[in-house]
């Protein structure tokens, strides 16, 4: 079995921010040399997601708006966790809602994506050095 | 180690749909001949999911009531993404709350699921032809 | 190939509880004698959700707000489910949001997981018994 695992660093202008990493992960794989396998990239900070979906401006735009909805950043006092001196309680719910990893299989050495799939990672509470892990596994 | 990639195609006559997959898949891992390993499960497109909950009718209409409040269809203009033509932007929403794969472990050559867990194919834009990847790696 | 499949048990005293396994998870994986791999922790009941997050009890109480008020409990007519005589609706709904399993990388022996990382199980319709399975493959 072979593996390798890789970090990849960011830190995003914006407190909110949604960056396709598909060549990123894509040049990984290549550098494993896995040909049949499993290719895990997941946030390691929980305030951010590593999601697929398509890489249309409309969409990532309504994907901010309807979290922004759902786990609204203000008022800073409606969330328990910004007692802590926090101000990213909401961050963590609009993660929960994007998700925290995928996993994507490995087919003839490539990542096996369907035409419109590419990862992103998305950050919630930006402004600072937050990394993603990438671990691949196979033969 | 062994694997196996198979890749399930799905042509639902409504816009949403929800189709139990369980046997589909057990019976590629009972193919792979994998005793022990990890079994991927994943829609290649982005507005479908693949989940994991009970088949039960009742249930899968709360979820689709459910999905229909959080991320409405219509109007039709409220999401940017169908400014492109689509009409689907919908759909990329509702994709993210019921996720797009599911891992489920092999053991003992068989799908290691609870009594009550069965595997689902999710379609919020169907009236085409879309596929899901299954990817089995073990031993 | 190394694999190790072991089942947690839980029954919680109420509906709602969140309870942090990482210690139970790094054991498994000490066990498994895996230096590089992937570990699978999935809920195997349909009412319950595994997910990465912060231990801060504000947080908590954050997303336990956050799910009732996606998917409240009550009214019980509410969900077409609790006509099969249930009355956990609410909890099949709550646990998508949350999701069902994580997989997370072995490195070196260990978990690599992010600072703040916490493997949790989420019950949303406790005082019984249920259980995960953490599924261990690597090298």
């Amino acid at each position: 079995m072979k593996s390798l695992t890789e970090y990849l660093w960011f830190e995003t202008p914006t407190r909110r921010d949604y960056i396709n990493i598909t060549a990123q992960v894509e040049a990984l794989v290549r550098k494993s040399g896995v040909q049949e396998g499993l290719c895990l990239v997941a946030a390691q900070h929980i305030t951010a997601s590593v999601y697929i979906n398509d890489d249309e401006p409309g969409l990532i735009e309504d994907y901010d708006d309807w979290l922004e909805q759902l786990a609204p950043h203000e008022p800073i006092s409606h969330y328990r966790h910004n007692r802590t001196g926090e101000d990213n309680g909401d961050a963590h719910l609009k993660r929960q809602i994007m998700g925290r990893e995928v996993v994507v299989p490995i087919t003839a050495g490539e990542l096996d994506l369907g035409t419109w799939e590419q990862i992103f990672y998305a950050e919630f509470d930006g402004r600072r050095r937050k990394r993603i892990v990438v671990k691949i596994i196979g033969e």
